[in-house]
């Protein structure tokens, strides 16, 4: 009789303790975030939104969550993968125009000197968007975006960029969707082409990519068969003050909370954090060397033309209460290749 | 036991009867389209695009339809609703700029002569919608036309604008939702004034609004608070061309179902069913006088400054596929009150 109740005993605390662990992975959304004030301001953000008891409650139908990507969703060291995108496209762009193989911007990007093309200047870096990034069909560029996509990778860890996504932002675009958020992304790179993945890698379909964005020239092709061609005109530079702007032309509504990694998300925090109730705003600090990078003047790191973190950024955080996400000690993991 | 069993008949009789109405009513999303083409063409389309076993379905993710707003969803005779607004909004703003008085085309609305009002040019027009429509926050804005709009009243009717929707154009919106479909609005209209009421009247979204809009410029008032200021600069023109090149900036998806009434639809319409697969095309005719209008060139009728109905359009839709509605013929009931 002794041992048979101990074989029950342990049976019991068996399930009890099997119950315990299936409760705790059912009610951790975000298994990729150590405890702290990071993930605690998460969580309580979306209890208090969401609890209709709550007189911080807010109906459905406008929580929305804004996302910068570049550094915030996926890496954006040692370049922004649009900007590699770009530059990769010129030699196929000269050999159309062959004109322009003499001519700057372009001469530098074919000479292959990377220090020189590193040190090109943010003006002729934006003319060789803008030509690399127009002249063809919405469909086309769609197309052979995906193709480069498919094959290029990221010079440190040899896999496609679509991999260097950060698993506890993914988890938490998951968790607020889970709550009723319509995640949104808002970038300053350019809208067409980070829509071309956006729906496979993050889970954002393409009508809540807000980006840069160039015009577009309704038309109709030799067969008489309507097309939309890409202009070179830049009609939204969603940066900085651009991105509360773009936020507004494309959704209409102010976000309760925004999430961004640099000065170029300042204003986007501003305006969400100056509603009404309620909001969140949180800045990733890339402060881990090991795993991924860091940077930045915020950790008396030298500055970097992409994704400044500022000491000014830092001390506005502290002010107005944005929550800064420390990578090296709020992430688990980063990647999901990491384990 | 004769009578008995009679009784039991009509019982199971009163029974079937009441079942096959139960059904009937639950299969018709649209009580108020008379029989005929125009509804056949639309639960076709539904059926075969909805059917998993079906050549032509699409997948829920890119359901898009698209609606023009005036002369399609509203009552777009005499006037705009939107140029009512902004020709009443012009003695407000002269109040604070008085040195407006005295000049064109603002002196003529001052006059109150409403000839010479009906008869002010495009050009003199899109001048006093891009002035009445900015110089505020888009919070005043949004207040302000909220506030018009709950007063102002249609001449014909004597009711608020918001009570001239179509209803078989609301059930279409409510059946193509029910099955999946994202129902946007693209209007030429500006695109924060039909933000004011779209969820309330049409169900549909702030953020599911493309319309005209002008750009906004951010800052911070005198508190340091940040807000955005509406501009005069247009940013996107949403008429003719300027329809599916917002479609592609604000969706970023081709619609596979477009409803229009006018020339300012063509674009849109050709660029629709110039998408693969199975694809709708629709035109509100306005051949109904006693109920609403007639007008257009298409039915012999005189032109009029707002939403031509050409032979040329009608031309093009006997060509191309697009399917005609018949206001006279095709609806049922046009509004709420008409029961």
């Amino acid at each position: 009789m002794k041992l048979k109740s101990s074989f029950w005993l342990a049976v019991a605390t068996a399930a009890t303790l099997l119950f315990a662990a299936a409760a705790l992975a059912q009610t951790d959304p975000l298994p990729s975030w150590n405890e702290g004030a990071a993930k605690q301001a998460i969580v309580n953000f979306v209890q208090a939104t969401t609890d209709r008891a709550s007189a911080k409650f807010v109906p459905p139908e406008e929580r929305i969550a804004t996302f910068d990507q570049d550094g915030t969703l996926w890496v954006s060291h040692p370049m922004y993968t649009q900007v590699v995108y770009c530059l990769e496209r010129v030699p196929k762009l000269v050999k159309a125009r062959p004109e322009l193989a003499k001519v700057e911007p372009f001469k530098t990007v074919l000479s292959g000197d990377r220090e020189a093309i590193a040190r090109l200047s943010t003006k002729n870096l934006l003319k060789i968007l803008a030509v690399t990034l127009s002249g063809m069909s919405v469909d086309e560029f769609k197309a052979e975006a995906k193709k480069w996509l498919d094959s290029a990778k990221h010079p440190r860890w040899e896999r496609p960029y679509t991999e260097l996504t950060y698993v506890p932002m993914i988890e938490l675009m998951k968790y607020l969707r889970a709550n009723g958020y319509k995640t949104y992304i808002v970038t300053g790179g350019g809208q067409d082409f980070v829509r071309v993945y956006s729906e496979a890698i993050y889970g954002v379909p393409v009508e809540q990519v807000v980006g840069s964005a160039g015009g577009t020239t309704f038309g109709y092709d030799k067969n008489g068969r309507p097309f939309l061609m890409k202009d070179p005109k830049l009609l939204l530079n969603d940066n900085n003050a651009g991105k509360p702007e773009g936020i507004h032309l494309m959704i209409g509504r102010r976000p309760y909370a925004a999430f961004g990694n640099s000065t170029g998300d300042r204003q986007m925090l501003e305006y969400t954090k100056a509603g009404e109730g309620e909001r969140l705003a949180m800045l990733v600090l890339h402060d881990d060397a090991k795993r991924e990078y860091a940077y930045g003047p915020a950790l008396g790191l030298p500055d970097t033309k992409v994704g400044a973190f500022t000491q000014a950024l830092y001390d506005e955080a502290t002010t107005h209460g944005w929550v800064v996400i420390s990578m090296k000690n709020d992430w688990r993991r980063i990647f999901t290749f990491d384990e």
